[in-house]
């Protein structure tokens, strides 16, 4: 619907009206995110007229305020019009409805952000209904209704009790039950990093229920489950109520005062979202958003990597001079990618593959030199085909001119924006030395990478 | 995007402007598709002013409009400003565009239309270019190019080449690559539904390329496939494009007259989308669609069910009358459903298990006459619940009254339309006799349905 009224507002602009996409471009409310965002780049040691991160601000506006256009939004307006005439489904039939009991819809993708940290995060939905006074719902407002509470800032419990409680008013059934399974990325911060226990995910799962799935021990929680059939999600392992007074955001962990101006732009950023940053659970929103994003300053872990411990490997000289026999192709697969786009600051994450040659007698060149090569070029505002690039040049610096490097990497904003992309990924490649001009060689190294990475 | 520019309409339309989606549906291409849409409906024997299907002419017109908006777009328009200064990736570096090679978005989920008979078919799309002018294009901007593409009436070969040279043009690069997994509903007829070897879905895989990638033996379709990493894809599974002459497409197969006034309701809705109903592809395709469409008149099967050869078990005394002893649970899964959402005209298909309670010494009720019953009330214009109740009706009638039924299916209209949610899927319950009021029975069933269905 969305895109063909974006069609509709470009004739309406071409007839000389002005109104839409330009004037949102325009408002206040944007141009203060903006503004914002250019000092969270200043704070970064960014160069905001640096073409790659010129447009960046405006990017971010435009994505926080589409990401939170819920707070617009209201349920009567998108159920009205899709309640159908059922008969059959009157309660006195029997209990759950009887014929024409539960409607359960599963696995709806949608995604939230996170009131903590201001981070997207993932949600996989199940909601369910019994519907009464003979009438059904169209199945696609469950996700729509789900999706008005999901645009805005929120807490995977809040979040849960706002779609139950906006589909009971709205559709007014005999019951609603919503099951959320969110996903929260932890990111490490540069200190963090190279732990291997590092997890990449919070998981949590939470529940609503009102109506006749109001009280947990209603058996129509248990017909809910026995038709979700996702076997790792029982009443078992959802989060109990009581234990929600703690966030589940990683970020919460942090602590420590923040950088003053930087807060006070993701305080204004807030504000112009129309939310008040003095509500409980917004108020150290701003100091962790800003030592998340500090994390990327650039160069906070280059001096990592020239200093002392690191230098182990790069005594290793050029390993294919010529007169080498028995060379091979060795592989390091499977490194940790953490990284920051610069055109959305939003997070990117995934594998680094990397090949080289060396003879069959040298010994394998350390893995925690590799990971650390990453982690340099991975920890700063970054484009995955800069990245791939700038690991190569590096790898090649130390090991040698034949070097081939393969990056695999989900994108959040290829999620938490317009396209809504959830099960996509991108490879990159960069080639040098003899990888550039054998493809014998390329073919044999993207052999080694394994299948499930 | 859509939905903020949605907000703004509708503060638009407040102040009194009338502009936007109310005239969108007064325009006259989308006021002859609901025409067209009613003669069609008549034509199925439905009652146009039943409540359920009063709106089903406007929703089908929006969604064909929606679903064609492509025409209307073009790739500039999206890579203009999306382009971004990368150094190091010019093309003399080497092969493969040496450092700042070959960039793969795998995975995107699109759905276009099938020009020759307007079914949605889902595209799994891979899609891989070689910067090269210094330049790299935001990621998303593959996705929204392909989608351009898929929101036209297609078929397979065409939408990969379209993709592909729209992307050449637009953004001048290396080369461009194109894989395209595509998948079309394989809805049998009235007639082939009882057969066990029907397929559901006719998939064809597709490719290609532009530039650098323009030859099939070029290495790059080496490096393209080695970085896809899809055990599934490769060179040699692919159709070639010599042997696509023939259409992929199932109701290809279907030949005979058409229904007339239906045809023509058809052939207006094609014009109605901009299109020319005499090109070539186009012109078999309003018989094609109606010979579908009438698959689900009203009725068509029903006879089936009460002729002869099917009331074989209908003979069967109800089983749980007083002073029966030693009852079970008896259970049949994984009945085949296909049906057609009566909101969309869309097709919605699935698994049907169903409950009921006999004695230990019955012998089990043929899968065929539940099968059949499932099928008669499938084949008609449908909603998930009322099919549920209506399944749950009758074999009540047949094998007395404690039936459980529920129905897993997935609705193209979900994928198809605004919400596009690819992995979701609907489960509903309808519960007669003891399973009304013993959660423990319902419980027992529900197990019974096996994990992977």
């Amino acid at each position: 619907m969305g895109a063909l009224d974006d069609a509709h507002y470009n004739a309406v602009l071409e007839n000389g009206v002005k109104l839409g996409r330009c004037e949102f471009e325009q408002e206040p409310e944007t141009v203060a995110i903006e503004d914002a965002v250019k000092v969270l780049l200043r704070g970064l040691g960014e160069d905001i007229n640096r073409e790659g991160i010129r447009k960046t601000p405006l990017r971010v506006a435009k994505a926080l305020r589409e990401g939170t256009r819920g707070y617009k939004q209201n349920v009567k307006d998108i159920v009205q019009g899709a309640l159908f005439p059922e008969s059959g489904l009157e309660t006195g039939v029997g209990h759950a409805g009887g014929a024409g009991g539960l409607v359960l819809v599963r696995d709806l993708d949608l995604f939230s952000y996170c009131e903590s940290c201001l981070l997207p995060f993932q949600v996989k939905c199940h909601v369910g209904y019994i519907p009464s006074g003979q009438r059904v719902v169209g199945l696609s407002k469950l996700s729509r209704v789900a999706d008005i509470f999901t645009k805005r800032l929120q807490d995977p419990q809040r979040l849960a009790d706002d779609i139950c409680s906006g589909l009971q008013n709205g559709i007014n059934p005999t019951g609603v039950a919503v099951v959320l399974h969110c996903s929260h990325i932890h990111f490490p911060d540069s200190h963090s990093t190279f732990l291997p226990t590092h997890k990449r995910w919070v998981n949590v799962i939470v529940n609503s229920g009102s109506g006749s799935f109001r009280k947990p021990e209603s058996t129509n929680w248990v017909d809910f489950f026995g038709l979700l059939r996702r076997p790792n999600i029982t009443l078992h392992n959802i989060r109990s109520k009581t234990n929600n007074k703690d966030s589940w955001c990683p970020s919460r962990a942090n602590t420590g005062p923040g950088v003053s101006s930087m807060d006070t732009a993701v305080t204004s950023i807030i504000r112009s979202l129309g939310q008040d940053p003095c509500r409980k659970e917004l108020a150290g929103t701003p100091t962790r958003f800003v030592k998340w994003l500090m994390n990327f300053k650039e160069s906070k872990l280059e001096m990592k990597l020239n200093g002392p411990g690191l230098g182990l490997g790069l005594g290793l000289s050029p390993l294919n001079t010529a007169g080498q026999v028995n060379l091979k192709i060795r592989s390091e697969v499977n490194l940790s990618l953490w990284s920051l786009c610069e055109h959305h600051l939003l997070p990117f994450y995934g594998s680094v593959h990397i090949g080289y040659i060396s003879s069959e007698e040298a010994s394998p060149v350390l893995k925690s030199l590799l990971q650390s090569i990453v982690h340099s070029h991975g920890f700063k505002l970054q484009v995955q085909e800069r990245l791939t690039r700038q690991i190569a040049e590096t790898v090649s610096r130390v090991l040698g001119g034949d070097v081939i490097v393969v990056v695999e990497a989900n994108h959040t904003c290829m999620i938490s924006r317009g396209i809504e992309k959830f099960g996509s990924n991108t490879g990159t490649i960069a080639v040098l030395g003899r990888f550039s001009n054998d493809p014998d060689a390329r073919a044999e190294f993207l052999e080694m990478i394994p299948e499930s990475s």
